[in-house]
């Protein structure tokens, strides 16, 4: 089994290779990833869609002098199985075993860790003008970034510098016409229209020369002729946007064709200056499901490998946040006429499908363009509309300046629903939204709430589209059950009492409230009587709840799911301080100073006592006056 | 005297005015800016730059109804002085006076309170949407956005989102081929060449109509159809890069002649969807000095209106923080080839022109692209270089996800000067740094240093230079001397105790530690005797200073020149409460949850307590176990 690919130990072996037998390997490659990621939820179309690009790019490159980034990393696996990781491929994305993105632990073919979007050209601009410096100017500088990507603004800042530098880099446009979701801007449609009208590559004599008789994407030298010729004469430069930021435009050629895209490779490599090679690709080539339905197979859930029909699911499970939030959304779209809704490329992630359906007028998709998005919608909310920002707590990261301008300082009421805060699980350290409690909370006019299951996060949402502030709610990347109980009314900075009891009290922040709940009831069976406070909003945080807690309670727990530098409980010892409380009886608990890796979310909520039995051990441990060992701190 | 500017009580009374009258009008504006900015620093040469423009945009447009947004904003004032703010513009950039910026607090004519580039397009199209969803498609969408501001990338990415869209906005390219400093990169060149080429308007039919006979940078029809001929025959597009995103492109124009401008304005408020107006103006017009030298005129000290020269100063003063960084940046290099400084359009601010000069090799500057400029210098770190990265503060937020990716994620040491952290002074709320301390301090591997004079901030920066992971220094605009005293070496997480007392202790973080002293030479003089500890290190902290300070003193007030959610105070509790210490005698100072008006620093520090005069106060009342009253929380 995988005869070629199970005796590859490093991807220079592929520059012996044949174009027949690289086609056998990207086939092997496809066998792997079809095996493989039907039975785990996995980054799976894109990868699909680069196989062939990898091969050749390895067999025409040596990536261990030569740079090669591939932007955002999610279509990183064909590279992983052909640099040394093919032995290992079945842990990907499982704690302690390979990422599902690139990592420079695994392998020196990895070069950085990513997994935001778009910023691959402008550090393969700096490896090359290191490189340069450091007089390595012979390693090259590639990076391959998807059409998807591409319209970030980042890019165009880079291709802008290096257009300016004229600096020996190559970037590769994977054109899969998608993004996540099927992408969108002009820039889409003016890729639609190079790879529809006539063939054009920017063409300088060498280039001319190289490329006479290649055959691209079809036929031959005669297509390449007349074509050239109608080019010129009608003024139709194609590509003309890069060449006027000072690159060289190549392609459109074929990515599933060795043959032509190890020549084209060959060619860019001996090019100096900036190039931009242009490669169609097809997004889950090869499995056809997944390409009549790229979306869907974008990271689908396990699935029949004979057919993608979805795998039989174990049981129905309960309900998402993000679902509640996708409901939420239509349903205050619904309510208000001047609501909008505005999504990043993250409409399937966000669940948004069916309130783009219901309501198309009133729902944005900018693309990966988080800053554009966040701006975009200050202008909408200055016209006098009540948008509602829906991005992950982790890409929103991308807005902190326009969240700081545009929305703040205007003190326009902005809604942000921060999804995915908090450990994400196997995609890592890239995606855990772990810091957004301590970036919102510093902007004046900012409310931050944190609902603690899904019915709350319909009432936030509602409170938030009312308010004549900005506000913000976090929620993490799990399911939620409706806890049971006596709801009040959302009330700016009030925290609710959700259990009493005289023993000591959890302050639980957001989403964790159910273990915090569980573990009181497993104290109780101790005799512990612990009381449990929803905090509700991180700011204002609730001052009175505050004093009472610290000042009636043996011990205080503060619980969130993000960083402790600058987080809920910082805020909470903040407002104890102002009011000159001893809280030399608070503990707080969230993730400590550190980039967590991946895994399962309650495996890694274990390491740091997030789990009920963690909480169990620390409470006990308070009311012991003893303090809990490990790594809270 | 400015017999009809001294008359327009609202904009609309261009709609009226003759070519000529608006002409005489631009003459007593630029008398106006003149005379009062000549008096006080201020943003000058761009001002000058887009009277005619602005005089013609509101004779053509009514802005009560129409949107419009000046990019960036500094180029306001003509537009202040014609839209009711003539009688108060003296007070421009004092406290309590006008603002240097868009206000819309002071005019319905000022949509968004900004500072920060390149947000326009975004926040004009969001306008634009929420006029067309709220049925106000009459109201016309405009973004007048200076050549400097145009490669930020949300540029790009609410250009490629309009061109999708098809919205209706107007574009104006204010192209006065600077940024502040002359413009950098690929897309500056491509300006250059649109300046240079056949004319070209990206005409289609009703275009060509509208526009035959309009006079264009000088002469006439012949040339005009001349050049679109030659234009067509040689396929040169000019503009073809916004036509590729999908705007119609129109220009260049001359910026200074009002009659072709008015016509230009009429046309593109007609047409349908995006549209980009190029216009060339020249930053300085009308004022040769600035003309010939706009760096400088930027935002130029006092001068002599006569000629220019600079006003004859009161006294040389002591050294800048800003000069400091850019000496020890300088030595830095010259110790270290490895090193690279970056900076984003920001040389002049920055005091960097004499290391461009020396290093012109290692001196970087990206333009106004903070997010680029940071994954730009990481990639140069991954290759083995040692970049600093030399950006203020504020506009770093910029780059707040790529110093999360690029930087922190990868522990790659690169070193981040902060520049204008704290309060900046006239320029107000969008140029404060307030937001780093709490920012920068949130990502693992990130040291945070904050020096307290111009000696230290040498110091630090040649130890973060070989420190093996990120670093960071924050420090005010302001002037440093020398606070002469026996310095310990920097160590990293080691605070400095300049001043030994029993009565209480002043731990200071950065630049105010001059303050602190001074503050606690006068309680000596009432007989308290105050420690007074250099905190150095926001992260690491000292812990150890932190148990010590805690336990051993009778009272505890930290001091800091940033916003106190998450700040350097939270950062000291946090290290407290984990050492499980009592802090109900701690006390922080620092900037509350407020944006801060713009005003003299000192005035402004005043508010806060964090003047030596409050800070004795502040010292006193805690001494006397009383809290002071006021506006510290």
């Amino acid at each position: 089994m995988h005869q070629l690919l199970s005796k590859i130990e490093s991807a220079i072996q592929l520059h012996e290779m044949s174009n027949a037998e690289l086609e056998q390997l990207g086939g092997e490659i496809r066998e792997v990833l079809c095996n493989l990621l039907s039975t785990r939820t996995a980054h799976f179309a894109s990868n699909l869609g680069v196989v062939e690009l990898c091969l050749a790019m390895h067999s025409v490159f040596d990536f261990r002098t030569d740079r090669l980034i591939w932007d955002t990393g999610h279509q990183i696996y064909p590279h992983k199985l052909v640099t040394g990781r093919y032995h290992e491929f079945s842990t990907i994305r499982t704690r302690g075993g390979l990422m599902g993105y690139p990592n420079p632990k695994e392998s020196e073919y990895d070069l950085f860790m990513t997994g935001h979007a778009g910023c691959s050209v402008s550090t393969v601009l700096g490896l090359r003008s290191g490189d340069d410096l450091l007089q390595q100017s012979e390693r090259r500088s590639v990076a391959v970034i998807g059409d998807g990507a591409f319209p970030s603004g980042i890019v165009y800042e880079a291709m802008n510098n290096a257009g300016g530098m004229k600096a020996d880099v190559t970037v590769i446009l994977n054109d899969n016409k998608m993004s996540i979701c099927p992408r969108v801007g002009g820039l889409a449609t003016y890729l639609d229209r190079l790879r529809t009208t006539p063939f054009y590559t920017g063409l300088k004599n060498e280039v001319v020369r190289v490329l006479n008789m290649v055959p691209v994407l079809g036929d031959p030298t005669e297509r390449f002729l007349a074509q050239l010729k109608e080019g010129v004469k009608a003024g139709l430069h194609g590509g003309m946007l890069f060449e006027d930021l000072g690159f060289r435009y190549i392609g459109p050629i074929d990515g599933h064709n060795i043959a032509v895209l190890r020549k084209y490779l060959q060619m860019v490599k001996n090019l100096k200056g900036p190039v931009l090679l242009h490669v169609v690709t097809e997004k889950g080539h090869g499995f056809s499901p997944a390409a009549s339905d790229p979306v869907y197979f974008h990271t689908p859930p396990a699935f029949q490998v004979e057919n993608g029909q979805p795998a039989p699911k174990a049981s129905g499970g309960s309900k998402a946040f993000t679902h509640y939030a996708s409901d939420s959304i239509a349903c205050q779209m619904r309510r208000n006429p001047k609501v909008t809704v505005h999504t990043a490329a993250m409409c399937q992630g966000n669940k948004l499908e069916p309130v783009r359906d219901e309501f198309p007028d009133r729902f944005f998709d900018v693309g990966i363009c988080e800053s554009h998005a966040v701006a975009f919608a200050a202008g909408q909310c200055k016209a006098g509309l009540r948008p509602i920002v829906d991005i992950y707590s982790t890409f929103l990261q991308r807005s902190y300046d326009q969240i700081f301008q545009e929305v703040a300082l205007q003190n326009l009421p902005v809604v942000f629903m921060m999804d995915r805060a908090g450990l994400t699980g196997p995609d890592g350290p890239t995606h855990h939204g772990l810091f957004d409690i301590a970036y919102m909370r510093v902007f004046p006019n900012m409310v931050v709430m944190a609902p603690a299951d899904g019915p709350e996060l319909s009432a936030m949402l509602e409170y938030a589209v009312d308010h004549d502030s900005p506000c913000s709610l976090r929620y993490p990347k799990t399911s939620t059950s409706d806890l049971q109980r006596e709801r009040p009314p959302i009330e700016l900075g009030k925290a609710e009492t959700v259990r009493q009891g005289d023993d000591g009290v959890i302050v639980s922040c957001g989403a964790l409230l159910s273990s915090c709940l569980e573990a009181a009831e497993q104290l109780a069976e101790e005799g512990l009587q612990i009381s449990v406070v929803n905090a509700r909003f991180i700011k204002p945080i609730d001052t009175e709840m505050v004093r009472r807690t610290v000042t009636e309670s043996p011990f205080v727990v503060t619980v969130e799911e993000g960083c402790l530098q600058g987080g809920f409980g910082s805020a909470f010892l903040e407002a104890a301080s102002d009011a000159a409380l001893d809280t030399r009886h608070v503990r707080r608990l969230g993730i400590p100073d550190l980039f967590v890796e991946h895994g399962e979310r309650e495996d890694l909520l274990a390491d740091y006592h997030l789990t009920p039995t963690g909480l169990v051990a620390v409470c006990r441990e308070m009311a012991q006056g003893v303090e809990v060992s490990g790594a809270a701190h």
